[in-house]
């Protein structure tokens, strides 16, 4: 899993954990709606569970990804923030995709680490 | 759910996010196996979902919440990281505890937000 953190909203260090908490849960359950995708989450749970947070730019950016990720067919959700704390309410704050790593890679592989 | 992260471990913000993102999996996948918290759990994310991240002072620190955790009997766990980065392997990153509010306030409630 990747999660790409939008880096415009100037979150702090534990509204952007709490958020990547929220793409985790919603992306986990995402993958044991489709069977194939359940089949290679439970894969990934058994080896790596490799979780990456890397930096987005703006809504358009995590936007543009979630686009990209839906024409590679790969599996993803944008977390929609409340906005009880921090943020308006609606707010874009977590990009998070699911796949092989090359095919992730094609989405998410040049931007910063967080 | 909250989390309690390790301080003493000068961990960066994107690896900080993703040990909380090991640590709601983990955490939601203990709920599951318990009939009573997994009704919990289900209002729980048709309500609101709540997630929490705050300090804590060190590793014994995480590990005292946790017997505090147990003796309240209340569904914990603790992240155990792999060391791939920045950290030793088998560090204890987060500590993740689910209940009612009033019960984790008794936990974590004097806290500092991350």
């Amino acid at each position: 899993m990747v999660f790409v953190v939008n880096t415009e909203l100037k979150m702090g260090v534990g509204k952007i954990a709490a958020q990547v908490g929220h793409a985790t849960l919603a992306l986990y359950r995402l993958l044991q709606t489709q069977s194939n995708w359940k089949e290679q989450c439970t894969k990934w749970e058994e080896t790596t569970v490799t979780k990456i947070a890397v930096q987005g730019q703006s809504t358009h950016h995590l936007l543009e990804l979630k686009h990209r990720a839906y024409e590679l067919r790969l599996p993803s959700i944008i977390v929609h923030d409340a906005g009880r704390t921090q943020v308006e309410p609606g707010s874009l704050t977590v990009f998070a995709v699911f796949g092989k790593v090359a095919d992730v890679n094609d989405i998410t592989g040049k931007l910063k680490l967080l």
